[in-house]
This record gives C-alpha cells, sequence and structure tokens, in this order.
C-alpha cells in the first residue's frame, strides 16, 4: 500500500491549513468562533475545495460545512468524514481543520473508486467545537445529531449577541435547525482524523494512532470554607485556614491522579478576602476529571472527594463540592476502530499505536447518531490551543494514506455485510 | 493597690468606646479612615472628655489630637500616653480607641498627683495608625517622631484625592506637617495600652499582659512559573503545574514555621490562565512573615526561601521572590516594660504573662524618638478588625489601675535617676 503515499496531496493539505489560518477575526493571531464572519470566510474559501474534489456541497442549518457524492447508486447512507472548522481564541492552524481537509483530500483521491462503494461519502466541516463564544460546545455536532437544545438560543456571547441572532446574521434560519439532524438510517458511521494533543506518539516515535475512547470529562466546583482572621494575632492551632486546606486539596488530587492513570487538574482557585495579612476564610477551586472509561472515572472521583472531605475535616474546615459538568465517555466502535487499524497497518506500522483521546471531539456528539471512530495525527510536544501546535508533512502524508485505506476498509466491512 | 478599681472609671471608658463608634464614614459598620469627616468627628467627641480631664488639648499638623498636662513645673519632657482614633474597614470599637480613653482616663484619675511628677504626661490619639485608606500606615506616629516622608503626599485614595488635598479638606497646611515631629530631649517615652489582637490571655486566664516586642512584618511577593497546557492532553510526566507548586510551597510554609514558633500566612493566590481545563502556567501568592525578633525572623526567611527555591526546582518551575515590606522588630525599652510590669502586679498578678506583639503598633514609629513599652487587655477570642471585637469590663478597670500604677512607676524611676 505504500503506492498510496502522495506528498504532493499531503503538501496540499497543509497549504491549504496555512490558506485557512488567515480567516481569522484577529489581525495577529488566529481565532475563528462560532457564526463569526471569519467562518463565513473559511467557508468561501473551503467550499471551492469541496467542490474540486467532486463533492456536492451545502451549509446545513446549523452553520456546519457539508459535502456529498454518491456510491454505487445515488441515496445510499452515508459514510461521514470530518472534524471541525471553528477555533479557540489563539488558536493553532491544524487542531480541526488537518481533519476536515484530509477528507476532502481522501475523497477526491478514492474518485475512481467512488462507483464501486457501498455507501456515499460525505464531509462535514462542523462549527462549534470549542464552543469558546457562547459558553457551549459541540453545538454543530448536536445539531447533526439530533441532540439540539432550543434553550441554547438564548445564550449570549460577550456582546450580549443572542445565538439566535448571531445565526440570522450568519444566515441561517433558527426555525430550520432541526433540518441539520440526519436520522441514524441514513448513516454508515463517522471518521474523524485529528492532531493527537497531546505527546503520546511523539513519544512512541509514531506517526498515527488509533483512538480506543474519547474521555468525557467532568467538572467540579470545590468550595473550601474556613475563618478569615488575622495573620499577625491568630496562632496556628487557632487557625481554620481555607488556603492551606485548598493546597493540600490540590496536591492530594495531583498525587491521587498522577497514580492511578486517570487525570485530574485544578485549573483555576479564588481565595477571600484574599489580603496579605489575613488568613484566608474561603478558597473555591475547579477540579477537572478524566479517565479512559466512566468506570475508572467514577473510582476517580469517589477516591478524590473522600480524600478531600478528609483533609477538610481534619482541619476544622467545611467542604462543598458542586458538580457543574459531566459527560460520559464515547467509546470507539469496535468494527469502524479496526477499519482505522487496518488503515494504519497500511502505512507499514504493524502495530498501531492505540490510545484514549483525553481531549473532546465532535465524535462525543456524533456518537449519539451513529457509530464512531478516529485515527490520531502526531504533533509536535503535545501542544495545542496555541499558535505552536505544528505537524510534519511526512506524518500528514502517512494520515492520507491511513484515512483513505480505512474508507475502504469500512467499505470492505459493509460490502461484506451486505 | 486594689483601692485603685474604679469600676466607675471601666464603665465610663467603655460607654466613650461605644460613643465613639458612631463616628463612622458608613452608616451600618465602624468605617473610620484617615482625614475622613468620621475622624474629624471622634475629634470633636473627644477632645471635650481631654479637656474635661484637664488637658490642654490640640491637634497637630498631621491630623494627631493632642492634650498636655503640666507635671510639677512647666515644660519638663513629656510622658506620652496614647493610641490611634482611626480604624479599618468593619472595625470593632476597640482596637486603637480603648487605648486613647484609658489614657485620657489615667490622666484624670491621677490629678491630684500632677503636682508631683517629674514630667508632663500627653494624651495623643494618633491617625492612620491602620493606613486603610492611602496604602500607608502609621502615618500620624511618623510625623510625630520626625520620620515623615514628603513623598507621601502624592499618594492618592480610592477615589483618587491626594494625601495632601485631604490633609487641607481637614482643615491641615502640608507645609506645617513638621511642626507635629518631637525632640527627643522633650520626650520621656510612650507607654501604649491596646488589645490583644490575639487569644493567648484568654487562653493563660488573664485580663493583662507586659508586651516584650512589637514584631515587624516581613511581606514578600512569590511568583512561581511552570507552562500552561491543555488539561486533558498533557501528562503528567510533561506537566510544569505551576499551581501544584504553589500548594507545595503554602503547605511547607505552614508546616515550617508552625513548627518553628514564628508565623507566616500565604494570605493571596493568583492563578494564570485560570482555566477550568488549562493546567495553571503561573501563580503569583502573598507571604507575611513575623517572628518575635529579628532574629528568628531572619531564621525563618532563610529556611522558607530556601525550601521554596528546592520544592520549586524539583518540579521544573521557576521561582522569583521579591520583598515588599519589611519593619524591623521594636523591643519595648526594659526600664518602661519593667513599669508597665509593676503597673500589671499592682492589679494583684504577682506575675504577669509577657508575649510579643504579633501585629503592628504606633510604637514601632515613636521609637525612632522615644523609648515605648505596652501593655495588652484581653479581648475575646483574639478577634480583632471585625465587628465582634469585645473586651470584658473587669478587664478594662484591670488596665486602668495598671496604666496609672505603670506612670506612677515611671515617676519613681525618672526622680530616682533624677
Amino acid at each position: 500500500m505504500t503506492s498510496l503515499v502522495d506528498r504532493t496531496s499531503a503538501t496540499t493539505v497543509l497549504a491549504r491549513c496555512d490558506a485557512l489560518a488567515v480567516c481569522s477575526e484577529h489581525p495577529e493571531h488566529l481565532d475563528r468562533a462560532h457564526l463569526t464572519p471569519a467562518l463565513a470566510a473559511a467557508h468561501r474559501l473551503v467550499e471551492p475545495w469541496m467542490a474540486e474534489a467532486g463533492l456536492r456541497t451545502w451549509r446545513d442549518q446549523a452553520g456546519n460545512l457539508c459535502g456529498r457524492v454518491e456510491g454505487r447508486e445515488p441515496g445510499l447512507p452515508a459514510l461521514l468524514l470530518g472534524s471541525h472548522l471553528d477555533t479557540v481564541p489563539d488558536a493553532g492552524r491544524y487542531d480541526g481543520m488537518l481533519g476536515v481537509l484530509l477528507a476532502v483530500a481522501v475523497v477526491e483521491r478514492l474518485r475512481d473508486r467512488w462507483a464501486d462503494l457501498p455507501f456515499a461519502l460525505e464531509v462535514v466541516g462542523f462549527t462549534d467545537e470549542e464552543g469558546s463564544r457562547f459558553g457551549s460546545a459541540l453545538m454543530g455536532s448536536r445539531a447533526l445529531a439530533g441532540t439540539w437544545d432550543d434553550a441554547w438560543w438564548d445564550r449570549r456571547d460577550a456582546d450580549g449577541v443572542t445565538l439566535a441572532d448571531a445565526a440570522r446574521a450568519f444566515g441561517l434560519d433558527p426555525a430550520l435547525v432541526g433540518t441539520a439532524a440526519r436520522r441514524r438510517e441514513d448513516l454508515v458511521g463517522y471518521l474523524e482524523a485529528h492532531i493527537e494533543q497531546g505527546p503520546h506518539l511523539e513519544e512512541a516515535d509514531r506517526s498515527l494512532g488509533v483512538v480506543t475512547t474519547i474521555a468525557g470529562a467532568e467538572r467540579f466546583v470545590v468550595e473550601v470554607v474556613g475563618e478569615a482572621r488575622h495573620a499577625g494575632g491568630t496562632p496556628y492551632a487557632r487557625r481554620r485556614d481555607a488556603l492551606v486546606g485548598a493546597a493540600e486539596v490540590i496536591t492530594f488530587v495531583e498525587r491521587t491522579a498522577r497514580a492511578s492513570g486517570a487525570i485530574a487538574t485544578v485549573g483555576r482557585i479564588d481565595v477571600e478576602p484574599g489580603a496579605v495579612n489575613v488568613v484566608p476564610g474561603r478558597a473555591v477551586m475547579t477540579l477537572d476529571l478524566r479517565a479512559a472509561t466512566d468506570a475508572e472515572r467514577d473510582a476517580m472521583r469517589a477516591t478524590l472527594l473522600a480524600g478531600i472531605e478528609e483533609l477538610c475535616t481534619a482541619r476544622g474546615l467545611t467542604v462543598h463540592v458542586t458538580s457543574t459538568h459531566a459527560a460520559p465517555a464515547t467509546p470507539c466502535a469496535p468494527w469502524l476502530r479496526d477499519a482505522v487499524r487496518a488503515g494504519v497497518v497500511a502505512t507499514g506500522d504493524a502495530l498501531p499505536l492505540e490510545l484514549w483521546s483525553r481531549a473532546g471531539h465532535d465524535g462525543m456528539a456524533v456518537a449519539a447518531v451513529t457509530d464512531v471512530a478516529m485515527l490520531f495525527v502526531r504533533c509536535h510536544d503535545g501542544i495545542s490551543h496555541h499558535p505552536d501546535e505544528a505537524v510534519r508533512e511526512v506524518d500528514v502524508a502517512a494520515a492520507l494514506d491511513a484515512f483513505t485505506a480505512a474508507v475502504l476498509a469500512v467499505a470492505d466491512d459493509v460490502a461484506g455485510r451486505a
């Protein structure tokens, strides 16, 4: 299968990533949030590339950019290939976009096979995967999966613009968002290529990896309450210092998660009253928890919350833990995961690295309506959500080969079952 | 000496503390900052009480309220008795005021002894001990001690009013602030009574205590720098989490100071970027350090800073420590401390408790121009800088007796030396 290596296409994919990076709300760095003019500009750039690849294109009523080629007969269920076109503020140029442009190139590569495929091929460039404008996430893929929530229309961005008004300004009709939803029987599955956003492939010296599961994140606010007192006059035996309690919690969380294989992070802490000469009376911190499976995450949560309670009680502090977000893990469908593995094997990697995704992806939403699987591409130093995001052309070339081979493996599987 | 117990006077002192508490910038809680109308109101209330006690009164050009009675001949050097009349926001009614009103009562009690005294008696109600309006502290006592800094005139309060403008609005002439300075040869010493602002007297079941030293506070900003990364994608081995490093610093600081007898407090911490799903890249915290002597504080500082450096280095973090404030400890003059001890012994406490002041006091500034000593009065549960500040009438009565006896002990000492 090494004959499939096509360096020109990898070069093109990377050149397109560069071109897309100019579609930004900010003159000096990449910032392309949901329903912004920058997203519209990205659509104007990508839509002709999709059309050149032979895809019939449209924009759905959620703001996703879509394209389709028919298989061996018109109207077959579709294998979706895609990722997202929105970015975080001050973003890199590969998170999301690389997966969309790889999908376009894969469809074009397979042009002489379309008539044999037992499914249609569709490319989706999702919007709002990052959710950086409306405090949401995955709104584009949720619309496609039919799990849209009309309550979202009233969300406002930092300028006070509602989602409904932003949608109208973008040329969408909020009343028609339901038309973006796909029926299960019209879909074969969903494949996404994405940069790893972590260092595991680089450490293992692999270009590509097979994703086993997309971890759901669970988030909490942990409030530790003690008593604010004069820092001079209050001896240690009389102190109920909320910050020292919180500090014990923070080191306990790291020590415990580190030993387990799960990931737990305290990203923020606020202390009251926050004066140099006052013993802190209250500390409020966030806790982000991820694990490969929901069972592991549940076990880690139980261990952490019991330990936090014990640490605080021992110091005469009270602790309140509030859950603010919970998304279950999304296992990749074994048969699609096998197809992705076959694609990676086709590049010459006989024993592909399997790994779980610590970050969230559109597949978490799409899984509500069809099977999903993912291919990870090595990125430099695990850096993402940062302008320094970088990939190697040789890895992008391998991803093109693997992604193409994976689609053919899905075709073999579907044809064999028929 | 128990005949000196005069409950009426303690009742009066407490009633005056209650009356003074209505002089506030805030309708519902006590807030009386430097050069405010509330401070002017307090002066209008206290000045007649000083005059009734026989004191000739004036307000100096720094905003201190002063009064004087002559001793056995006019123009003798003065023994200063006093404390401060300004407060923190949301203050209690005894921190400062109790010492001023005790001083007024002591002068009145000694009326029939004035003609025998080998010194004049003066009462000072200092301003700006707390420094809550202009980010300063001890401006009143520094003016009296001759350590005024003209750079202070440009300081602004939260409304942008300069100290110079505030002084003019209060009826003071900034050009004349130097006239508030006293000459060393015109002073015998300074005695101050103050609530303890800590729980040591209550724990020892004592009404009064003899202060050995006023601890100087030393303050630092500790900045821990790591690297902000995605909380999902970054495994522990790749993290340089500034908050976990800061948390280790916070628990280390408490553990080390607690074991030593010094007091170290981290009162504030700010984390960047401070997002739930990002490993913190930077943490900035304050460190407040106090000990009974400068030597103990220097040793504790060296131990803490070396340990902080070691902890951070072990985690691949860099740490920057900046000194933001340093005031040396002020030992009470042994001969004046002996007089205070004699005063407490006169109340029937044969072996008075000696303790160091963890909080700062006007004596720290006054010590630049004359010897100082302090008498501590028990307060409830060590609470101060809070509306729940409370004293017992029996302790105030004891303080009146002890303070009066201490002045007579000073008189004996001065007369004996002459």
